[in-house]
């Protein structure tokens, strides 16, 4: 076998929605796993996830565990706990655990008390793509093509396995990043989550408003563009705002002082203040479109 | 002539970018205007909007004033006091000036100030739509096909010129609603000049962290969207905070408190009212997509 060539015998995925159904799609296209076993508590997801050929079987957790040399859990965060719970039942000791959970640390760290000796086979990883449509009827093998996929490993976790969960992202068309779970949620406290609370508020504020119709009535592309994000599930947004609750508030916290110097430079009609702070925001998001290959 | 025909003999446009060539293009396409004048200080610029047959012909200020019938004053809202002046010496009786400023407040009481005895002469106008690009080569004709236009007129406005107006935007396919202009400029600093300050100051934080590459390479989708108001005309934006000062800073104070009542849910890992609010933005956003006409 090539060194960076993976083929799974057999993929456990459980919650074959858009994230999981996606991966089991990529890794068919790329011809790097042969069965691909779905696990779930909807009934109608995993029938349609079937249908799809995402998923080539469906069985119960214990069923799945037994037979899967990968389980990729991806479930939403609040679902971990009580998964890995049920896992470390069935668990036997050749089989590979990595999720796509939205934040780390938590995880990671529940990880390490449920599974016990076992959590050297779990490696934790996100990949940053697609959180805004859900289920897998929206799947798609080309999710991951040029998008990251940070694994968040610890000094515990086992190499072997590391390294086959990185052959198995390479494989979706993915980039891989190492960095540490703290590391991790710092990071996407600022470029995720804050985002969606920004955006959350704003929206509830306006909604709030006696005149909201009215503002609604005359709200354009701009409006639209801010507040995609806070159309997102209530319940998975709650989940990850909870799970990575000290890291969103220091950067909320950050934020708040650049508002405040925002803020004065208008109250104060300082011209010049007030172009520097929005002329350095404009050039590093024209940097950013320019960089990332995500465009405007 | 039709009640709700306009066919406008000549049109002067100062600044015909994006929003001042689109004007012409749409009612030329509508056979609504007869001969296009473009004023600018821009010589590129005006030469390309008569390439693309947006304008017509090339004229000074004054001598576009001495010809038109209607004259749109489609420049920068920081450079309205001073072509208002120029305009003055050279404004006949019949001609119908207009605008669209994104803030109307402080226009409509610049333009009263300057014009005096022809301020009846001035119908003050904000039309929604399209405020990311700039330049000609961006100008469409179906750029207001069912956006919204606000009229601001102040009980000294000619009902005849408002009228003519009013035909004006509605040969450009757009919807025109009528409400004075402090009303404009609280609906729009809460709807669009928040949105767009909110988006700017987060760009910056982000981009002033010590580890902004990092943050900035595992940014994605929501990211993208959250920020793309936040690379607009630094100098566009400036003027128009700065021209609608005390309502911005009145809503800024508003979403402050939604900010506050927000972040408390998460500092006290209150899943209920956490829920809540990110629930009830989630629903109002959906709402608002499937209502406006602009969808996701």
């Amino acid at each position: 076998m090539q060194k960076d060539f993976i083929n799974i015998p057999t993929l456990a995925v459980v919650g074959p929605g858009l994230i999981g159904g996606s991966v089991a799609a990529a890794l068919k296209k790329a011809n790097a796993v042969k069965h691909v076993v779905g696990v779930g508590s909807d009934q109608a997801d995993l029938n349609m996830a079937q249908s799809l050929g995402l998923i080539d079987t469906v069985a119960s957790l214990p069923h799945a565990a037994a037979q899967a040399d990968i389980i990729l859990l991806a479930t939403p965060v609040g679902a971990m706990p009580s998964l890995l719970k049920e896992l470390k039942k069935h668990l036997h000791e050749n089989c590979i655990v990595t999720d796509v959970g939205s934040t780390k640390k938590n995880i990671v760290h529940q990880a390490e008390k449920i599974l016990q000796d076992s959590f050297n086979q779990f490696v934790p990883a996100h990949p940053i793509a697609g959180a805004e449509k859900t289920g897998p009827k929206a799947a798609s093998s080309k999710l991951f093509d040029g998008k990251n996929v940070v694994l968040t490993p610890t000094n515990k976790t086992n190499k072997t396995a590391q390294e086959e969960v990185v052959k198995m992202w390479v494989a979706c068309g993915a980039r891989v990043l190492v960095m540490s779970p703290n590391e991790h949620d710092e990071i996407l406290a600022s470029v995720s989550h804050v985002p969606h609370f920004l955006s959350s508020v704003y929206m509830w504020q306006v909604a709030s408003a006696f005149n909201s119709d009215l503002r609604l009535t005359l709200a354009g592309t701009g409006f639209q563009d801010f507040t995609r994000i806070a159309a997102g599930s209530a319940e998975v947004w709650r989940d990850i705002f909870l799970s990575n609750k000290e890291a969103v508030l220091n950067e909320l916290k950050q934020v708040q002082k650049a508002f405040a110097h925002a803020e004065k430079t208008l109250i104060e009609s300082d011209e010049r203040a007030l172009y520097d702070f929005l002329e350095k925001a404009a050039l590093a998001r024209r940097l950013w479109a320019s960089r990332s290959g995500y465009g405007e």
